[in-house]
């Protein structure tokens, strides 16, 4: 095997074994670092030609980051990896009889090995109106469009005659971490626009509800963390209302099970995810839950010898009666595992099993506060748990100078100068 | 006079003379800015929420700026003057009778003065094609779509198999300052495409063509700058046809005068520019040059005693037979003058002529290389002249923050680091 970047050249790669990875998200990364400047040839093949930091796609939703600093060019990211290549396109199917993925522009790219790494997308379970109305946050586009609806709602209620201020009502539903960020965040971006850039706007007649079905927040932290965090929030001006859920979401207006309904100036969906398009789901003759792919311990598609399947795309085995979460540290683990096994298969050793090292789950709630669950059950809150939170994200961020981004939009946000990023964008997109 | 921001309280502010300033610009927020926390009440009218700090969209274009690199809030501009506020919308029409202005959603706002700052956009000059299928460079939505056609360009070539790389031309209309940065700065990202981010591209079979129908470039400026220009280009690799007109723009295609006609992955129109929308032109019983505004020497509206126009939207008197050209500094000074008028006039003062103040023009050509005509004739060019241009550009850029971004972008880009923003964002937009 040849370790070291000089060892392929471009010449060679055309010759070596073909890995084709779906996919350009947490887990189709870690994948491709493995194989980097290995003894393979590698395509990621992707609609988007950034990975898309996901945890803080909420920031760029509540104007606190820009689209730039939460994405990062793949070609970039692999521009000293000679024998990684990006294809601009999206997979429609796999022929698995021809080891083929077939693109949408119906090209077709044989493999060796195929990794599927299609990631997750918002769970509507069903509810009435919900993928039509409630705006989701999975995509840099959904974070865009959510920041524009955002905006635009305060321009348009500031647009009106004076002292007709109307109610505005912006409701999150879901009380995991996204759920709780996003709601946070968007009290935070309605104050500042109302006592800063002066928009005339009765602050009183603004209301932002967290909602969620289960009796508390932040469900997978035990209860006194997420009683802090309903705690920060209300001090945020959020209403949180537990134990209370949606049955319909129209264009202008929310339903609960209660029989209230509401008008609301935007529904932002943060209930659950599902894996994204059905090409997971398509893979094995036995589709896995939540239309994930069923893989064996070795992160391989069930019935299969060369496809494999990682991240959320996969319903990857915790232990003999459970899945792994569907987090960023599953994904790229799983992906970095994938990589190694693919490397023994080809080297004729035999896989090994995947083991998800818990490090921990996170989640902000504005500057300042976070909560964080390290492994063993230790809790960190405060001004603690958000610096360790800012700390991992911007280990994870990609590239020195998105840090270098971020850390400075963060600084300013953190000193409260007058200047962060909230330009209504779709504006300028509805010109064409 | 209330010369002290304290001297005005939101309060009062509503009792004050009513100033409605129409464009967010370079003129627009000269003159507000005058304005600002003095005895009047002042509204920006915008179609977009944000100011466009229009020299540097090129680098926008060329992915090497983001959008908010180079888009400022309004509002968080005159956050500190509680007697400037902002109005998200498009004026249709002034109705000078009723001394008012009609809204796009058929909203009226009332004015004691208006001021016209619409600004520019493309000319055309009737060439077939040229409105419908060549790419300007006007605003942020035209430079995003002009950086997303590149990119794809450059994805879509590199798609196809191995050994079919096709012809790229890429056409640049118009050999003045904007023309010369657009040229040299799309040479330089096609450049890193291929070589750093590995797109499988024949170099040999990209072409970025600088067409202009005078004799020679950046005609502004004396014959010995323009050919330092031309040459500086080609050295980068532009292909400089100076003497050339375009007789037709098609989808895929342009056509010259002399008859050849060639493919195109893209064609940009750096060609002129004429008044943007037909609201300055409508406002005189005489309309000036160019569809611009006529304005006696005091920049009000021939025939209005309270209707103004500034920068780009007027017709500004440079001496008793030219007119100002359409550039920044003209647009920031004829706007501040036009600010210091109406205050004349509400203080039942005469008004005062306005006199432009050449302060030099500049182009740049790339990294190290750009070209100033300061007052008086003198050149500078080189590194001297882009440390120059780097200085205003950064001078004029609005607020600390965009500022330091600018100066971390340009910074890396400088020093060659592969980090540079190369996300095709349509993408993302194309989603919804």
């Amino acid at each position: 095997m040849a370790n070291s970047p000089d060892a392929v050249t471009t010449q060679q790669v055309s010759a070596l074994p073909h890995v084709v990875i779906v996919g350009g998200g947490f887990a189709g990364l870690a994948t491709a670092k493995v194989l980097a400047n290995q003894a393979v040839r590698v395509t990621i093949v992707d609609q988007h030609n950034f990975h898309t930091f996901l945890p803080l796609l909420y920031q760029v939703a509540t104007a606190g980051l820009e689209p730039a600093d939460v994405a990062y060019p793949i070609r970039t990211i692999f521009g000293h990896a000679p024998n990684v290549g990006f294809r601009h396109g999206q997979v429609r199917a796999v022929d698995h009889q021809r080891s083929l993925v077939v693109l949408d522009d119906a090209s077709e790219i044989t493999f060796d090995h195929l990794v599927v790494a299609t990631g997750a997308t918002a769970a509507y379970f069903g509810i009435p109106g919900a993928s039509q109305f409630a705006l989701p946050l999975y995509s840099l586009a959904d974070a865009r469009r959510l920041r524009n609806r955002l905006l635009l709602s305060l321009e348009a209620a500031d647009a009106l005659p004076e002292g007709s201020s109307p109610q505005l009502n912006y409701v999150v539903v879901g009380g995991g971490p996204t759920g709780v960020e996003t709601s946070g965040a968007l009290a935070e971006l309605i104050r500042i626009a109302i006592r800063r850039d002066g928009l005339r706007i009765d602050e009183s007649k603004v209301r932002v509800i967290l909602v969620d079905l289960a009796s508390r927040l932040l469900t997978a932290f035990p209860p006194s963390a997420s009683a802090y965090a309903a705690r920060e929030l209300t001090g945020k001006g959020v209403e949180v209302h537990c134990g209370r859920s949606v049955v319909e979401v129209q264009e202008h207006a929310i339903r609960f099970s209660d029989g209230e309904q509401i008008d609301t100036a935007a529904v932002i969906w943060a209930a659950g995810v599902t894996a994204s398009g059905t090409l997971a789901y398509d893979l094995a003759v036995t589709p896995g839950a939540g239309g994930r792919a069923r893989v064996t311990n070795d992160l391989r598609v069930v019935e299969s010898a060369n496809v494999w399947a990682v991240g959320d795309a996969a319903a990857v085995p915790l232990n003999a009666a459970e899945y792994c979460p569907q987090l960023a540290p599953v994904a790229i683990q799983s992906g970095h595992h994938c990589g190694q096994q693919i490397l023994r298969v080809l080297r004729g050793e035999a896989t090994q099993p995947f083991h998800y090292r818990n490090k921990g789950i996170m989640a902000t709630i504005g500057r300042n506060e976070a909560v964080a669950k390290l492994p063993g059950g230790i809790i960190i809150r405060g001004r603690a748990g958000w610096l360790a939170w800012l700390s991992l994200h911007l280990f994870y961020l990609i590239g020195f100078r998105n840090r270098l981004r971020v850390m400075i939009n963060w600084t300013w946000r953190y000193f409260d100068w007058p200047s962060g990023p909230r330009l209504i964008v779709a504006d300028a997109e509805t010109v064409d």
